[in-house]
């Protein structure tokens, strides 16, 4: 029996991720030995974080060439020889870009029953977790302060925002293009888009903030990251999820300006975080997040890409910003 | 009657500040008005901050040429028409580097009987207070935690590390030269100390530091922060508090490599402050360090140079790293 899946063939060393990285291999369907279970892949989630894992360690060790690609999805039980779950089941896990995985039972638990299951990797899943945590934790926004999100567009950013108007913020989205700005504003309920490709962006961005920001929700670093730092106001606070400009070639030689002197003179608070560090509170805000999209307050959208085969151009288009919303490739 | 002043006759346009930026100039002695004092200056304060004033608007307004510089320091009240002064009282005021000046009252108090009277300018004066609420508001230290302080053998370093001890951490020192490392370790109980000119800095501060750090209280930015900032190690806090090696010379193009990946990475807190955004504590904060000096426990090192006229050179030396712990002028 056959289990398709996408390798990574050879590592970017340096150069953008293209589709010669990948390879499509034809492997055998592995059999669920003692406390494992047989997965079979339904939808792989796309996350810029997927090429930062090939850059070197992050919270997980650096990806290697040869292997299959690393990814988490949303997969169904197939065979199982634990007791927590049985066939049919739904899990989040780390399965990798194959159609069929097998994985310790212990590393996974059922999935709830929701419909559209999609939103377990959207809405409900690392996308809106990483929102939900990093801005209510880390951006700590209080109501009337100035939120700006960076990859405003993206999985995460366009659930940033939304979540930041039901606190009562004003919020800017910073995203490429004037239709992406305009998809923000019109649809999501922004209060203004910035749009980073722009010549005019830092100026933009000054008009968009003209008493400066509160918080500033991050996920590109950069020359974005930079221009937000200097429009900070005092006390301001700086939720550090990502650094997508970063990710797709070769390491900058150098940060952004203004570290840091700036986080001196204004009292600025940078805090990194990883969705993971909060799972305890977990069920807290997965409440809030069904709470608002039962509402129509929070709006999910999910950009499904069909076909295992596509994996690598929706992975190197996302690097690229086609996307709005979250990206997934259905298996 | 005369009143001695130091004038900064010309701003350092990006050069490194030197003798003939100032002037000595012999104006006439104030009067007190209506609600003001006439004081007279005692001891002037040198810090780091002094120069950073100079390169513009921080949390106070950039300084301009043509001005009587401006600085802190420990004054007594000549004569006072406010109720709470009186003649004879000392207090801590920013007179600016002059004999005498007036100001008004409701912006002083008084400050208590303490002797020596220097150590209201040191160790519960600014550099005190500034060591106090940096390292255990900003950095949070646990005992155990590894601790590390740059411009170690400064005002503030100094005695942020012999807090970390107090509060039973391992602490490293980072300073210039060797023989400000000895000084550290055999006078004031650091662990270690690291000499940031070596060409072996980095490796020396990886060996000192060989399981990362939890906390890095940082008076410097720059390469330092760089080389901390890869050390750190997950949840670990920075303390911003000062860029020294940013304030004398033009601005760095650049700033350190690593942001804000590894802040997202490493899920790492950088928090800037200003001593003065924790006023309403100080209470507490002095009658810990009084009593940390008392039992033995924290050693206070001042630098004290005579002469109004010595002023423009001791801040030149503090600039290039010449003082032990808190410098000041004696008028």
């Amino acid at each position: 029996m056959n289990n398709r899946q996408i390798v990574l063939d050879r590592l970017p060393a340096g150069d953008k991720l293209a589709p010669d990285h990948f390879a499509l291999n034809v492997g055998e369907r592995p059999t669920a030995g003692e406390g494992q279970v047989l997965l079979k892949t339904r939808y792989i989630s796309l996350d810029a974080a997927n090429r930062a894992w090939m850059q070197g360690a992050t919270y997980r060790s650096a990806l290697e060439g040869g292997q299959v690609m690393a990814g988490g999805g949303l997969s169904e039980v197939v065979e199982s020889n634990v007791g927590h779950l049985k066939p049919g089941d739904l899990v989040f896990a780390d399965a990798g870009w194959q159609e069929y995985a097998v994985l310790q039972g212990k590393t996974l638990s059922k999935l709830p029953d929701l419909k559209p299951e999609t939103h377990l990797l959207s809405v409900y899943g690392i996308a809106g977790l990483t929102a939900y945590f990093g801005l209510l934790e880390c951006g700590q926004p209080k109501a009337g302060d100035t939120v700006v999100v960076s990859a405003a567009a993206g999985s995460v950013g366009s659930i940033v925002g939304q979540i930041a108007k039901i606190k009562g913020c004003r919020v800017v989205g910073i995203a490429g293009g004037e239709e992406k700005g305009r998809w923000l504003t019109e649809e999501l309920g922004f209060d203004a888009a910035v749009d980073y490709k722009s010549p005019e962006f830092k100026r933009q961005l000054r008009a968009a903030v003209p008493d400066g920001i509160d918080v500033f929700f991050d996920n590109t670093g950069g020359p974005i990251f930079e221009a937000c730092l200097f429009a900070m106001k005092n006390f301001g606070r700086i939720a550090c999820c990502g650094a997508l400009s970063q990710y797709d070639g070769a390491p900058p030689p150098h940060g952004p300006r203004g570290i840091p002197g700036l986080i001196v003179t204004k009292r600025l608070t940078l805090r990194g975080f990883v969705v993971m560090d909060f799972a305890a509170q977990n069920d807290q805000a997965l409440a809030d997040l069904q709470g608002w999209v039962a509402s129509g307050q929070l709006k999910v959208k999910e950009d499904i890409i069909d076909g295992l085969e596509n994996l690598p151009s929706a992975l190197i288009g996302l690097l690229g910003g086609e996307n709005r919303g979250k990206r997934m490739v259905r298996v």
